[in-house]
């Protein structure tokens, strides 16, 4: 196994100081023709690789990011987030980032991390995900001065800042007028409690403008649930039992979709819908995220470009920390994934 | 918003010196017992936290691990990976340690991770998931004192070192026990290409060591084929398609089963196996992870505790970086979740 190259092992093999190799990689202006042909030469033929902690020194960066990382839920929805990280990792490398993680249950439990890792670690900026209305974490960083991009868009803060975020309305738009065209009428939407949650709303909405425009009444088919396959498979059941039920349902997420499709195939063999919709036929069901578990089961799902959402924060970040002027913010077009299930 | 309050702020409040305020923190006994008192309560009363920056000057560590996030593959298999760093991130967090991440797409990119990271971070330990035979990374971190542990055994590494691991061959010894003890014999395996994977040899070994002992021929029933949905339905319709075809299949992951399932249940409405099995009726399937996928279709899968993996894995590091004896190797036992495939 070789030998690490480092700047003494190049300085050596040059017959120069360290100094002067640093030099080369640093200030290469103050240093004589000759000499700096020489180093340049040693770096080539032992390979050697300016290390962070150099370019750290040059730049006084860190180079280090933190995100939080979510706790585990059910596995579908907690997917999403980390994929997200995914690409946040992988886009953050390529531009000289690292990536650290911390975990917190609340956003007071996120300030109190920010505080601590502030007080830690010589961190250049934060990724905040899951904006919310009232949201103190961006006024606390913009506060101290701390850089940072939310994925997420700022619902009400005070202060302008980067972020990017995904047209969640377009999302539920599009999932609706797909069932509208293949000639539905009765379309109902299971969604999470609207004060709770800010994307909550803007997926309600798509669903509900949709509607509206095309002129067909939403009346009485718009269900709220806290997430999970379980509270999708009972409020489907419900709509289900109606005295006019539904043809069609958005969800909010795959978890509420997966429930919602054990409702409808009850325990009965399931031939997915095909043709026009029949009143006591198959349901069609179409659920948010496209998790792997939608791809697994053939549930129709909206995807969102997490990998370019991710990419996109890195090159606000980086923007930021280079003190250029930054184009945001970005808002990202979900697309409609068509399976077996609508 | 309060302000952040700081030693000086302690100090100020206590009407003491910063340096007084810092003995009492990390050197109590040098400090007389009414100033200590004084300070004490004014810590209290102002909510001061120690920061991780001043345990960090009194310990001489970084309280920083850093771990691989895996490339995103078919999001089912890769959610194994990413449970385990859920739960690395916050039992490290419990244990006053923050998880940094890197990418790296072979061993040797692996190394050069090591390598950049070292240089560039005041890094404690690395954690290391998917051990192999001849792994070069365990030996470049011995070879430089930089202390780790792997989630996954030393196949053969010449030094000894910390490891977690869970006990592959006896996850699918169970699986087959499970279906020899249901009636079937004739139980094939779709597993991974032997040379290139040790995790995917002990899983094979432990559903044809079963099959030995039982007295049961697992002649012409073994298939290999590198991982993915597509592959496993494709080997399964071959095996489907022998003279005599399996009446179940035990597969070394969840994206395998899926794809084999999906061979069993071809277009045709699907009734799970129920009582013995007979020639041409519904083949079982046995996935291994079991995934948030497998617990959506219902598919029988091998459970690992990855949770409790990474628990151990952060015990065995505060352990070595404490210099306390460690408790390891650490070998834990995976169990079946029975679902409707088996």
């Amino acid at each position: 196994m070789s030998q690490k190259v480092t700047i003494s092992t190049v300085a050596q093999h040059a017959r120069v100081s360290r100094q002067t190799v640093s030099n080369v990689l640093n200030a290469p202006h103050i240093v004589r023709e000759e000499t700096r042909r020489r180093v340049q030469e040693a770096i080539t033929e032992l390979g050697y690789r300016a290390n962070q902690a150099a370019r750290q020194m040059r730049t006084g960066r860190s180079r280090l990011i933190a995100v939080r990382i979510e706790p585990t839920r059910d596995g579908i929805n907690g997917s999403v987030l980390d994929r997200f990280l995914h690409g946040l990792t992988e886009t953050a490398e390529g531009a000289g980032y690292r990536v650290m993680l911390y975990t917190a249950t609340d956003a007071h439990q996120e300030i109190d991390a920010f505080d601590d890792l502030l007080g830690a670690y010589d961190l250049d900026a934060f990724v905040l995900t899951g904006t919310e209305r009232g949201d103190p974490r961006t006024a606390w960083l913009a506060g101290r001065d701390v850089p940072f991009v939310t994925f997420g868009r700022p619902w009400d803060a005070p202060e302008p800042h980067p972020w990017v975020d995904v047209d969640n309305a377009a999302g539920t738009a599009q999932a609706t007028r797909h069932l509208l065209a293949t000639g539905h009428r009765r379309i109902g939407y299971i969604g999470w409690p609207l004060p709770t949650s800010a994307v909550g709303g803007e997926r309600r909405s798509g669903w509900h403008e949709t509607l509206r425009e095309a002129g067909v009444d939403p009346g009485g088919l718009d269900r709220e649930t806290v997430d999970g396959i379980a509270e999708g498979e009972r409020t489907m059941r419900e709509l289900l039992a109606a005295a006019e039920p539904p043809t069609a349902v958005v969800c909010a997420s795959d978890s509420l979709a997966l429930g919602a499709l054990q409702a409808v195939r009850g325990s009965a063999a399931y031939a997915p819908p095909a043709g026009p919709p029949t009143p006591g036929g198959p349901v069609a069901v179409v659920g948010f995220d496209d998790t792997p578990v939608a791809a697994a089961v053939g549930l129709t799902s909206v995807s969102q470009p997490l990998g370019v959402a991710a990419a996109r924060c890195v090159d606000l970040l980086t923007g930021v920390l280079d003190g250029q002027p930054v184009d945001s913010p970005v808002l990202l077009q979900p697309s409609l994934v068509r399976r077996q299930t609508a």
